[in-house]
């Protein structure tokens, strides 16, 4: 399964090549079959030890990271920022290195400030620990499994059988919402427009500066489309991605209100009429109902891909731990 | 071993039948075995995913009930409120929807308001999902894992080799205490009168309404008592079952002061003398010694059962996991 | 393995024979060739319960006993303070007592402070139930793993093959800082004449008060020498352990400042020169960088043995759980 994986860190999508997207769908489309099954562990990581450093509190993205550990075999050790001795002054490459010396395999980070994970992973290729290093989310930066899972879960839609890159070929893509803060919009970027979709970002303009037209990567055949109003950017799309709005967002000046917010920019059964016929709505969760998204909307299975997006996680980090946990076997 | 059990959630005993008591006490009778061996696992649940959805805090609960998981080899997922998705404006039903995509397979939940485990368990089955819950406790309301663990220790006492309801028909148990906010008293007045004792309920006016005269359930054959002194309730009793005090009950007027508490419904060494001679104590903890009970009586392996409760509470949360988790695997 | 072991607790290394710490150290040795295979799990703990209580928060010794425990294929139950019983009331020794009921084995027991060990100790003994208590800190009083993972890194470094007690013989350690509030100087000071070192403490006569002259045991082959001056103390060392600041001594008036502190006592390249051509430092971590030590000389591989530690922290933690695991399987 997929042995010509060579990447060992998973830090950003800006540079993963076609074969490498097709590597990981074909990986996680074997692990999905695996969660099918009443037994649903392989010991594919038996021994190894994946450990969760979690700076910023998350529920969601911590559990699917550990349940896809845990059915690869692995031990899991979960730092918890409230207790840890980040308290006491030490610093994050000091924490990551003890961590290494008890015998860490794989790490899972995630962290408010864009760029630690990187500042580990060099840290520990200059150790010549061979560790890898999995990005769970870094500020405004990047989310890769998060895009991956998206992912997946579009192809999968398109052909159940065998998820792979060109279904998305020239489908319209919009992704709606605060695009400035969030990391995940920036991942969905690289790997939706190297799938050859058009993505179509929209939002305030508060929350999507103009800068973001030249984010586009120019050998991906997929084209980045910037607009400040729902209706040109949703108008014949296939799929629309609501992207959670942080409340703080309104504090600081930069957002009305969330009432305004959802007269402009909430994706409504009434708005999606502009779209395909079949279209279907993503939301990287945690919802707030009725901001982003229609309450009605968010629990229509026909519409709604929420629940999906979360079942691909755990086949999609699966399939990311056991990549770069082979790989390091084999060196 | 119990393959007549149809039950799929665990929310409340006000309902249960004899019959299915009996699966539970012979079930649990059967892991109280395995926990004697060197090995105390057995294979049953492998693969399988436990939630624990715990709102509100609980040490002892949670870590009884993830040992039960542990050792019917389910992998364990526990939702930290602290640091969770409801503090980002999530709702409690799309939380839970959220570990039911990610493969839950039973979530345990305890909650402080009443009636969250039936909504859980209502949408899980709109849903058509086949998961199970079972209820860590819901407000004032039930905790039929602590009724079912008394039951089972009253039982084991009264017949170590075949706990059965029968041996309970005719006995006396006094519950003493703050009847009111309990749930622990609630799920126990149903499991012990369909059990055939006869229940008598004592506290303070204020912590022990009129209102509970009308819990009783007419097709049990244990009856229902009630009163606000002590000694008609304890006198010739052959069980006396004493309730945690929450000491914020005194803030809020509701009881004078702890000491006059202890003075007037505290369980001693002088008071039982009015019981039956080998009477015992039960006390679902954690216990404020010199209040509830007296600190000497609460150390004697002769008189008290606290600790044989926490054990029982191992085989029973493992025989409800067991009956709920293979009930799936037959559907 | 270790066939003779007949030490039940592991509360203080006061009274350890040299026969228990050649035991130790070999079956720490048998435990890190298991760590260096690619499946680093035994089953010799296989179905009994570790149970880690954390009365102080603390991340890295707890991941250290978790991952201990876990390899050697043992259930681990965490007992987390801040969610606790312990909030509503709950004595120290009924938790513990709480915790046995459930079943377990092994509690590993931090608390802040001294003798919180050796009292549960006493309880678990008095009523018979053969559990073992392990001390991971209580108080300022001892911290045996720590000390033993010290002499394990040290004796490894001496001889990679076959660690053993004599090694250490006629060698110079220095221990210097807050020697006053350090559970590590005072478990390190019995286990390291033990073996027949002599050791230098060194730090400012607040945190060194003259009654540490009259720790030494008698019957060790090593003396024990007290400095408020740190040339004298690490003139000629083989070996420079630097204990953590806490720095809340400062608010204490212990201290007049870091910076002072890291002028008179921190280790720098520069004093290194007063020692041994090969000396070599350790630190328990977590490290204040620049002040106990200096920044660059922490990330010299050369001189720095503070990953060593942590990584014989697994090791030593594995082969003290396996020590009193099996014990309690042969009485």
């Amino acid at each position: 399964m997929a042995s010509t994986w060579t990447r060992q860190h998973i830090l950003s999508l800006a540079d993963w090549t076609a074969a490498e997207y097709e590597s990981l769908l074909q990986t996680a489309s074997s692990f999905r079959e695996v969660l099918s099954r009443r037994t649903k562990k392989v010991p594919a990581l038996q021994g190894q030890v994946v450990t969760n450093l979690f700076f910023e509190p998350s529920t969601r993205t911590r559990s699917s990271f550990e349940l896809a550990a845990k059915r690869l075999s692995a031990d899991v050790l979960n730092f918890a920022p409230g207790s840890s001795s980040l308290t006491k002054g030490e610093t994050i490459l000091d924490t990551a290195k003890t961590y290494l010396a008890m015998g860490t395999d794989i790490f899972v980070i995630r962290h408010q400030q864009a760029g630690v994970c990187h500042a580990i992973a060099d840290e520990m290729d200059r150790l010549q620990s061979g560790v890898s290093i999995l990005n769970a989310g870094d500020g405004q930066h990047e989310h890769p499994s998060q895009a991956l899972l998206d992912l997946f879960t579009l192809c999968c839609l398109l052909d159940d059988e065998n998820p792979r890159l060109e279904l998305l070929q020239g489908k319209k893509i919009a992704i709606v919402g605060d695009i400035l803060h969030s990391r995940v919009a920036r991942s969905n970027i690289w790997s939706l427009t190297a799938a050859g979709a058009d993505v179509h970002l929209v939002g305030p303009p508060t929350l999507l500066p103009q800068l973001f037209a030249g984010l586009a990567n120019s050998s991906h055949r997929g084209q980045l489309f910037l607009h400040w109003k729902l209706e040109p950017a949703i108008q014949d799309a296939d799929f629309v991605m609501t992207l959670r709005l942080q409340r703080e967002r309104m504090t600081n000046h930069l957002l009305p209100s969330l009432r305004e917010y959802h007269l402009r920019y909430g994706i409504t059964r009434e708005r999606l009429k502009l779209c395909q016929p079949f279209v279907k709505v993503l939301h990287p969760g945690p919802v707030n109902r009725g901001v982003e998204i229609s309450s009605d909307l968010m629990d229509d299975p026909v519409v709604s891909l929420i629940s999906q997006q979360v079942t691909s996680g755990v086949a999609v980090r699966m399939a990311l731990l056991y990549l770069i946990g082979t790989l390091k076997a084999e060196v």
